[in-house]
């Protein structure tokens, strides 16, 4: 069958399969995903044996020890991936919540009950733990999944679908409400961008580039973040040992991922008494900072920023820095370099704390707490299938919540239109 | 200046526009919109000499009866408009709502706000109505939005917007939250579909193929539903008096609309005790129907309906009518030939009404009452800006809320991650 087909088939199996899946009760859902978490912890070995294999062709095309790091199954890694599951079995189930309901004038009664989305393609890159941890929350929230991951990790990948489309048949659900495209070429992308007709939504989890392709060329409609470009404010008012510690954590505690902090601002009546200290601080840490001219003057051995900096992602120990007048040139400079994804002021001035929560256009926005905790699982989501910072559907850190929508139902007793 | 460079404007300056509108309190909000009712009728005779222009062309233009019919601002058409902007300055403002609350083991409060969606796109057909209606959802919503109408509606619609751009300027508000785009090329909604980075979705209104071209060209994510093929399945069960009143109204109150009714499903065994007299009363009324052949063999002088009538949207006085063995069919025969937009069934059947209920995948599903309900203002609303049958973002009718989204608003005291 020719790559079109194959992936044409594999869409009509999984809109299939997403009829059975949403009307599948809480107590069967999350028992095939203990059955699952189980059965991962039985078949280690088969899965080491597997992602041997995938390792093996990482190191002949001499892939960077951070990729082969991210590509690792090890026995941890699998231990971690099986509680995962667990994890989700024990959320709520989001699927059937009525979320609200009421009466007309009429008597109509009308409410709006939580459906499954239907089909959720899944486009990712090295990490294998990303088709468990997306297939548990898509089947949690009565979704069938497409999963598409990296030609370097499709040894893995299909190690771990075929076992959970094992367990699924076993415990009576279609084996197709979860799939890997067997694939590895572009042109099955290609192909899944098209099918709008059996695929419900495109989730793409990777590097700007991955997405950016993803996003020009669907049909299919896509939830997607392009990069962080992280701000924290500090303002005049704040308590200079809290926002030293928030900083330090927002950019150290682990550089490479979208919610770290990039760029620094700093009101410019603290810059003397806070900047050299804090920067003292983010050195000993090995932090490289680059400066706008009014940081270069009072540390002049720092790096003078070039204006793309401001709307780099560093994802690395580098840290941008700038003074700023006041709260307003914080919220523009954050408008105009931006990314939408999560900025945080560090203040002790109520008026101004509310500035900044009302008005930076950003999916999460907080006061006196590091950017790190813009994440599903740390805001109390649970879960975390991935992050938008456009608006439509969702923004900011979506969970088994923005897997579903809300249908109409009405209830009546022969109500006619006038 | 080309008509790229003059939409380009316009959505720079309607992005611009945005930010002063999402921070605008419902009280200015609300007294905008009743100034502008105001000017409405106030300008009455102005806008009337400019609706004779389009008018005018119509009759050139050989359109038909209906088209002038839906083109006419007459006296009566200009204080419903004026009206209806009075009743959107009594809704509740959505923006700024907390719909939810809630504190983390680590003392963390994490909120999620309603915030405007920001630019909205409305490409759209003949009505001039819909220029207002549309404005006065977006502004009250804190969205700015930009209006493309029909060429044959410009100078109509170009008379409503700067009237509605002069009271928002003596308001304070900037004018360019509310914009025509004076161009009717379709250069125009060409260049509109691309501008990602200022527009925050389309909402097309209007027949299919308008519907078709813009999901096929636009970057711009889309809100849309391109037909309303709606059922109802009158089961073995039903009041067969209820029935013939919800069937007739749904077909004949106003078939041009899409929550009109389009097919008829009726149980095997209630065909020769319920569907002569049903069909003699639809045709007392005009309306021509189309039958499967077990409906001729009870009713032999209808129509025979072919395979394509169980597709077809007819908005017209034309019912296809189709009998079903039981109510598993009747579903299957709607997952098959439906739109996912409105279905019914007539039951006194507890069981098989909530199965209707739970497995009919359309975003408005009805027991015992007219598909006609399925409308923002029928179901509670309060408004409507359009009709999603994706399930994105929104199914179903769109009201205020769904012109909104939510983000993360993060109360901490020096939280850090571990």
């Amino acid at each position: 069958m020719s790559i079109e087909g194959q992936v044409l088939k594999i869409a009509r199996d999984a809109k299939s399969a997403s009829k059975a899946l949403s009307n599948l009760s809480s107590k069967a859902k999350n028992a095939v995903l203990i059955k699952m978490s189980e059965e991962l912890l039985n078949q280690t070995d088969y899965l080491s044996r597997e992602n041997e294999k995938d390792l093996a062709g990482a190191n002949q095309n001499g892939l960077s020890d951070a990729s082969i790091d991210r590509l690792t199954l090890s026995d941890s890694t699998i231990r971690t991936i099986a509680e995962g599951l667990l994890e989700v079995a024990a959320l709520p189930d989001p699927v059937g919540e009525v979320t609200k309901m009421w009466k007309r004038p009429n008597n109509l009664v009308v409410g709006r009950v939580r459906i499954p989305l239907g089909v959720i393609g899944i486009i990712y890159e090295s990490r294998p733990n990303v088709t468990c941890d997306a297939a548990g929350l898509c089947l949690k929230s009565g979704n069938a999944v497409i999963l598409r991951g990296g030609s370097e990790a499709i040894n893995s990948n299909l190690a771990i679908s075929s076992l959970l489309q094992d367990v699924m048949e076993k415990e009576g659900v279609p084996r197709e409400a979860i799939q890997m495209i067997p694939v590895t070429d572009r042109a099955a992308v290609n192909e899944m961008l098209k099918l709008e007709d059996y695929i419900d939504v495109i989730i793409p989890r990777g590097g700007e580039d991955l997405i950016r392709f993803v996003v020009q060329n669907s049909r299919v409609p896509v939830i997607k973040h392009y990069k962080g470009v992280c701000h924290i404010f500090v303002d005049e008012s704040a308590d200079f040992d809290m926002a030293k510690e928030i900083i330090l954590n927002a950019k150290v505690q682990r550089p490479g991922v979208c919610n770290a902090l990039e760029t620094l601002l700093v009101h410019r009546d603290i810059v003397s008494r806070f900047l050299p200290s804090m920067i003292e601080k983010l050195e000993e840490e090995a932090v490289e900072v680059r400066g706008c001219p009014r940081v270069l003057q009072v540390v002049p051995n720092v790096k003078e920023a070039k204006d793309e900096d401001w709307y780099d992602e560093y994802l690395a120990l580098i840290l941008s820095v700038k003074v700023v007048n006041d709260l307003d040139e914080a919220i523009n400079h954050i408008t105009k370099y931006g990314s939408s994804h999560t900025e945080a002021i560090i203040t002790s001035n109520y008026e101004n704390s509310q500035r900044f929560l009302n008005e930076v256009d950003s999916s999460v926005v907080l006061v006196n707490a590091s950017t790190r905790f813009s994440d599903g699982n740390e805001l109390g989501l649970g879960a975390e299938i991935g992050i938008s910072t456009t608006k439509l559907h969702a923004f900011g850190p979506m969970g088994l919540e923005e897997l579903t929508t809300c249908k109409f139902v009405v209830y009546g007793n022969g109500q006619i239109r006038s």
